[in-house]
């Protein structure tokens, strides 16, 4: 680096505000604040004090237990501030659900659940590693592939991600494999194929081995840091300046930037929890969003074969412990000017740990417009600038940048991009050459695509299910579809056909499970029919739909039950404090059938000019190419609510006219 | 601006190469390059001493005759630039097409046209303009509203985008309208309702004045500069730092950066026209794209009222005289780093003009990852950056920003960002309080929707034509869809669906013409099947549909006609030289019977290992908000063209780990 950019960049780190303390303060300023330390060892506490817990329970999980929204609404700062949590314990393979009012230092609930499973532990994945390797049937099974030396063989199992199999019925049983990382730093991509595994969780017993035969593990380079002798030349030094420091504020929890003022706390469920999010018209402070979160990811993959068909995840429920965020690395995910957040996670005994940098918060500028028009020789406009919230959810081989973007428009974009590693399957045929192309019945690249030699990436899809709690202008909204429908015209002569907008206010659930079609164009509205603008129209957002997928699985496929949120595009369902998790609380070995968006939509509860929650499904198929291997470029997905005659013109009208 | 803050900008300023002077050198450097001046003058030359010339004829286009591709690909620096101007003029409402041998100083083509309009000229505005206000009847009505002072109503008149009415038979005849901008600095906003007025465009003469009543011309606050007190505080100065200056490099009109190779022109008619663009793959330069410009802008109307059904607009093949490009200003439509590029256009007498600043190019950085993966507590990854080609096609009261983004990653992505002022409708009721909402048949608001008191903004269509002639590694290509197909399963019993991807390779136009359904997705593949990759797969280039809209019109609705390229999202033609405008080249007062993409197309010509160019409609619909008004914040539509098997494996793991 020159030196007189690197100058430049420490005056620039020298100026930034430090807000890296702002989740670790001792005791929580707010009732949506996320579970501080002292709380977490409350918790703990009050459960060893209970007498219930033993040497064989373990923690799955401790979540903040959100209070009810009136309750948080009539929350005034100096008032007692209410907190629960809510557990999820392990014994022996048995789930346990508690509650425990904190403040009060009171186990509120205790309750023994047979008929679910409880999220996977790290230790389980630790547990099982050693037992899968230490099994003679596996020893064989790698001897056979002349696998000898075990030292660097890595093996994984996992739970099913819905309820797959008789056998599963009441036992917590996973299925596994492993992979040869000898000569890499990475295991992904050299699996031990056609050796899966059966395990008993909870016995730690190698249930079944079904060995298919052995396939060669591939060889194709795949560390990534090292198959170019880079870096590549000719590239500048580039950064965002900020002399004066980033625009944005925190205080007391609240983030302040813009008009823009909200709340967040990193979950280690779900990640980025937004709330209170209200924008200041210059008169008052005006809700817009009471939460937005992330609330379940879908990956079902495409594979009949042996130990892949049941490769589906369903990954925010299934796999948290440990928090599902995972550092971000400064130059890397956010820029030089980025402040970070720190946040905590509870260990298997329940205590918490610090997981520093696991969000980043910026203000981005990319030298693009916010509003311009040129006429009569001059131009009027300003340069946009966006603040960024962003985290990176990590599980397993893929990551997942995701980004709240707060604009000076009023809007909010919500952006994933995928990145990360995609899960291969060693095949013996070399490439693609002898069949001549992907897709034949039987080739090797019939359920994916050569991305290296002997190596295929496996077809898959992704869906997330974003909860959005609007609340526009108050509490209680409607959806309103408006619908773009065709009209045929007899005059005038010039024309014989037109658009207009028909508005359709929904009644109940059924009416808003809207499915994406271009010949039936709609606009997604989330009005307050309390609340009317100046022009006479209530005021609204509109939730715009960015590139997305359905899902094409059949409808009584078992993965395809418990990911059902999949199946539309938008939901809308009544403002419920339990309803969080869109595959429901325990996805684990789910049958599909008694939570989660599709079983509570089934009530068809009316949803008009009450307190409604969207939820929108964010799809997308990937069929891997070879430029997503070894590690794939990022690919970015988004959608955006915007004001929709929220405001009485565009807000962005003050705006300076230089960045 | 803070001092710390200016010496700093003052600092990066200094350091940009300087490039306008790129598009503006005395002789052409290349068969590609935009004409030059001087060529300007040949053209001038050649024609008048043809002795075809008078007084009377009037230059309405000249654009660069581009080449057959082959010639363009056998020429060597070095090698005699061959060089031809289209010309379109237009004498006493007759249009002649002319072409010209720049370096032989040849007429080589000469006809007059009865069957088609030429371009508007912007002379043709003003002399209108001066016509419409001095007629009689057109001052009575004005009268009638109360407008007496005539100094301040501004009127026009344009043609219709398509064959309207049996009158315009072999007649250049305009509708057209006024409006009052009496207090105000623009006249949008303040539409004279209700006066519509038919013109002989030839003759000067106004033929008919319809006058459906008054309405009172709106006075709702739109001077967008003084509607706010602004500029709103609180915001920190925010920049693109590169103390070292940007990493790209032009020579000969050569673009060359961070393995990208490409060149560009400013067209009058089209703007940006990127040619030759080629990823040096680290042992030789290889094509991706011939070419790839906007083709066509079509914007449909939805109001049925007198003067509202006849708005239509084929934006870039009726109102390109004086150039589609208007100025850039630094700050506001790009970053403070960015370097600027001037073009020419010819004024009616074919003299040329300079129009300076009306491309820009600056590397972007947002703070964004281009890849990462986490694992084992390490993070690997690089930072993500971008050249941007920008330019901004005004068009009356809209603005487009045009961007060709280039990827690191090998990808290309296209975006419009729409903003500017939407056309609105004078109205005598107030506002929708008395009807209640949108969509009522007979309410004011049924085409439209109210974004400032008696202002109605008027429902509407935008659909970009993008032409991308594709050369993946060589002339030859196909285009593959690879269809996603649901496959039942009766093994495993874990699963019952699964799917897979079917490639179909397209034999000629029909089955290229592709409607997005999200349950029957597919992905857009144009592939060498003379190229294999190391895998065994034809090398190629997928084409990422962004959100985007289908027209709604009916297929023999006339404007329907003309814009009928908006029926499909992706059309795929076999080359050629003369099919550049997917509305045709003459889309004034067409009937949409002789030329454009859907008459192309009828042949179904084959369009398997051929030369093949693809053409993306780019689409959304419009119905207004509040927000919108009095000035649109912008928005952005994008589609990318990415590798897909054209490298061996991800190209960006050279990249450095530092911005």
């Amino acid at each position: 680096m020159p030196s007189t950019y690197r100058a430049i960049l420490i005056f620039f780190v020298t100026t930034l505000i430090s807000a890296s303390s702002l989740t670790l303060a001792q005791a929580p300023s707010h009732p949506l604040d996320a579970l501080k330390s002292q709380e977490y060892w409350v918790v703990y506490d009050v459960l060893r004090d209970s007498g219930k817990m033993d040497p064989d329970t373990f923690y799955a999980s401790v979540l903040l237990h959100e209070p009810a929204k009136g309750k948080v609404l009539a929350w005034r700062p100096g008032d007692a501030v209410f907190r629960e949590a809510e557990i999820i314990l392990l014994r022996k393979g048995i789930a346990i659900e508690a509650l425990v009012d904190i403040p009060a230092h009171k186990l509120e609930f205790w309750k023994e659940r047979k008929d679910i499973q409880a999220p996977v532990l790290e230790m389980e994945f630790h547990a099982l590693e050693e037992v899968i390797k230490k099994d003679p049937r596996v020893i064989e099974a790698l001897k056979k592939r002349g696998i000898t030396d075990l030292t660097h063989v890595e093996c994984f199992a996992g739970p099913f991600g819905y309820f797959a199999l008789p056998e599963l019925e009441g036992r917590r049983i996973f299925y596994g494999g492993c992979n040869d990382t000898h000569g890499e730093f990475l295991g992904w991509g050299r699996s031990i194929e056609g050796l899966n595994i059966e395990i008993d969780a909870v016995e730690k017993k190698v249930l079944k081995v079904i060995d298919d035969g052995p396939t060669p593990v591939p060889t194709a380079s795949i560390n990534f840091e090292e198959v170019e002798s880079g870096p590549r030349e000719g590239a500048t030094p580039i950064g965002l300046s900020q002399p004066l420091g980033p625009a944005f504020k925190i205080s007391n929890g609240e983030v302040n930037w813009q008009s823009w003022n909200f709340r967040f706390r990193l979950d280690p469920r779900i990640g980025a929890v937004i709330n209170l999010a209200r924008f200041n018209d210059g008169h008052q402070l005006r809700s817009v969003l009471y939460e937005g979160s992330l609330s379940e990811l879908f990956v079902p993959y495409m594979d009949p074969a042996e130990g892949w068909a049941t490769r589906v995840f369903i990954d925010t429920g299934e796999f948290y412990h440990g928090g599902v965020l995972k550092p971000l690395r400064e130059n890397i995910d956010c820029p030089t000017t980025a402040t970070y957040f720190g946040t905590l996670v509870p260990d298997e005994h329940g205590a918490p740990g610090i997981r520093p940098r696991v969000a980043c918060m910026f203000e981005s500028y990319s030298g693009d417009p916010s509003w311009r028009h040129f006429e009569k020789h001059e131009l009027w406009g300003s340069p946009a600038r966006t603040l960024v919230l962003r985290t990176a959810a990590v599980i397993g081989n893929y990551d997942y940048v995701l980004d709240w973007r707060f604009e000076r428009d009023g809007s909010i974009h919500v952006a994933v991009g995928a990145t990360g590693i995609i899960e291969t399957k060693s095949v013996k045929a070399k490439d693609a050459s002898a069949t001549g192309g992907h897709g034949m019945p039987g080739s090797p690249d019939e359920f994916g695509h050569f991305v290296a030699e002997n190596t295929i990436g496996v077809n898959h899809d992704h869906f997330f299910s974003y909860r959005l709690d609007v609340d526009v202008d108050g509490v209680n909204n409607s959806f309103m579809a408006g619908r773009l429908v065709k009209r045929a015209l007899t005059k005038p002569a010039s024309r014989k056909s037109i658009w207009v907008v028909e508005p359709f206010i929904a009644k109940t659930e059924k009416d808003a499970m809207i499915d994406i079609h271009l010949e039936k164009p709609a606009m997604w509205h989330f009005i307050n029919p309390n609340t009317k603008g100046p022009l006479g129209y209530p005021t609204g957002y509109e939730l715009m739909p960015g590139v997305t997928a359905a899902s094409l699985l059949d409808p009584e496929d078992g993965p395809q039950k418990v990911g059902a949120f999949s199946a539309h595009q938008l939901w809308v369902t009544p403002y419920r404090q339990d309803e969080r998790f869109a595959a429901g609380i325990y996805p684990t070995d789910s049958k599909g059938a008694d939570d989660g968006l599709a079983i509570w939509s089934k009530a068809n509860r009316p949803i008009e000019n009450t307190d409604i929650v969207a939820w929108y499904t964010l799809g997308f198929h990937h069929a891997p190419r070879a430029e997503d291997w070894p590690v794939m470029p990022v690919m970015w997905h988004e959608f955006v609510l915007r004001p929709f005659d929220f405001f009485p013109k565009n807000p962005m009208l003050d705006l300076p006219s230089t960045p």
